[in-house]
C-alpha cells in the first residue's frame, strides 16, 4: 500500500521565513547591509531618504521602492543618483498592504548587490502587515510623524516593538498641533522598552545625520562580518 | 457511478460579498443606515466624529469602532454618549489591517440596531486593505489629512475610488507645510472624477457641519426607503 503524506505549512510566516533566509544569504554573500524602512502613508519615509542619501558619504546605497501602484517615490530617488529599483504590489501581487520576503526575492536580479554597502527597503505605507513579514534585513526603521497622534504605539504595537530605532519625525509642527511629545515617548517605551528615538524634521533637515549615522552604523557593522 | 462537484470559491471576496449582503439584510430590516468610514493612521477620523456627533441633532447615531487592538477610540467616543462597540482584531481574527464583513456581523449583536438611524464604522487606519472588503454600508467616506502628501490618491487608488466623500482634513496646518491643495484635488479627480470632496478641519471645527449634513442625508435616504 503506497501512503502519501501530505505536509501542511501551518503559517504563511513560516514560507516567509524561509524565502527571507534566502534573501539574507544573497545579501550576505555581497556584503550589503538591508534596512526595512516603515511608517503610515506619508510620514515622511521619501523625503527622509532624499536627505538621508545627500549626506550618506562613503556607504554606497541602493533602495528598494515599494508601492501598492506607481513610481511617484522612486522617481524623486532616482535623482539623488542612487540605483533604484521599483516593486509594486499591484499587479502581480495582488495589490498587497506590504512586501513580503517573495516579493522582495523577485526584485533582487534588479539590484546590483555587489555594488552596494546598504540597501534600504522603503516599504509599502502601512503600519500593520509590513510589520508582520521579514524580508531578510539586518535591522527595521520606522518613521511616525508627530501629526498621527501620540497614540499610535498602543494602536499598532507589533510595528513598534519589531523596529530597532523610531525616527519621530515633522517635529517642526509640533508648535502648531495639539501633541505631547513626551506621551508618545512614554508609549513607545511601554511597546518597546529601550529602543532607540530620534526626533526629526526631514522638511528642514533636523535630525537627519543622526538618521544617517545610524544607517552607516548598520552598513559597517554588517560589512565587518562579511 | 457517483460525481462529486466540489464548487471552488475563486475569491475570498466573494465569501465576503456574501456576509456583507446578510449584514445589509439586517441593517435594512433595522432601518439604518450604515457608513464606512475610513483613512490612514493619524488622519483624524475620530476628533471628526467627536465633532460631528456633536454637531448631529436628530439623528440617532452608533458607532462600531475598528482596531487592531485597545479601544482608544471608543472611550473617547462613549464619552459622546452614544452606543459604541469596539471591534478588534487581534486577537480573534489574527491582527488583521482592516474590518471584513465577518467581523463586522460577529460585532452586530451587541449593537442596539433598532434605536439607530445611523451606523457609522470607524475601520482600521489603513489605506489599502479596507478599501477591498465590503461590510455592508450604503456609503464610504474617507478622511485625507494634508499633512500626508497629494501623492496619495495617486499611490492608494482604490481607497479613493471606492468612496462616495473624501474629507481633506488638517485643513489649519497648511500654512505650515510645503502643500498644494489644488494638486491633491487633481488626484483625487484623476483616480475618482466628479467624487464629492469636503474642505475640513476637525480640531478647530472648520467644515464639521458640512460632513455632519452629509451624514444626515445619507441616513435621510435610507431611512425614508425603510
Amino acid at each position: 500500500m503506497h501512503r502519501t503524506k501530505v505536509r501542511i505549512v501551518e503559517d504563511a510566516l513560516d514560507a516567509n521565513n524561509t524565502i527571507a533566509h534566502a534573501n539574507r544569504d544573497d545579501f550576505d554573500r555581497a556584503g550589503v547591509a538591508v534596512v526595512n524602512l516603515m511608517s503610515a502613508p506619508g510620514a515622511g519615509k521619501t523625503t527622509l531618504l532624499e536627505r538621508t542619501l545627500a549626506q550618506l558619504q562613503g556607504t554606497r546605497v541602493g533602495v528598494l521602492e515599494g508601492d501598492v501602484q506607481g513610481s511617484y517615490d522612486s522617481d524623486r530617488l532616482a535623482a539623488m543618483h542612487v540605483p533604484v529599483t521599483q516593486l509594486n504590489t499591484d499587479p502581480g501581487f495582488g495589490g498587497e498592504c506590504h512586501l513580503d520576503a517573495n516579493m522582495v526575492r523577485t526584485a533582487l536580479p534588479a539590484l546590483p548587490l555587489d555594488e552596494l554597502d546598504l540597501l534600504v527597503i522603503e516599504n509599502v505605507g502601512n503600519l500593520v502587515c509590513p510589520a508582520e513579514f521579514r524580508v531578510g534585513e539586518d535591522a527595521r526603521a520606522m518613521v511616525c510623524s508627530v501629526t498621527e497622534g501620540e497614540d499610535k504605539p498602543l494602536k499598532y504595537p507589533l510595528m513598534f516593538r519589531t523596529c530597532d530605532v523610531v525616527v519621530i519625525n515633522k517635529l517642526d509642527l509640533l508648535p502648531h498641533i495639539d501633541f505631547d511629545l513626551d506621551k508618545l515617548l512614554y508609549n513607545i517605551a511601554a511597546v518597546n522598552p529601550g529602543v532607540q528615538t530620534m526626533l526629526a524634521s526631514a522638511r528642514n533637515g533636523g535630525g537627519v545625520s543622526q538618521f544617517s549615522d545610524w544607517l552607516a552604523s548598520v552598513a559597517g557593522r554588517v560589512g565587518a562580518l562579511a
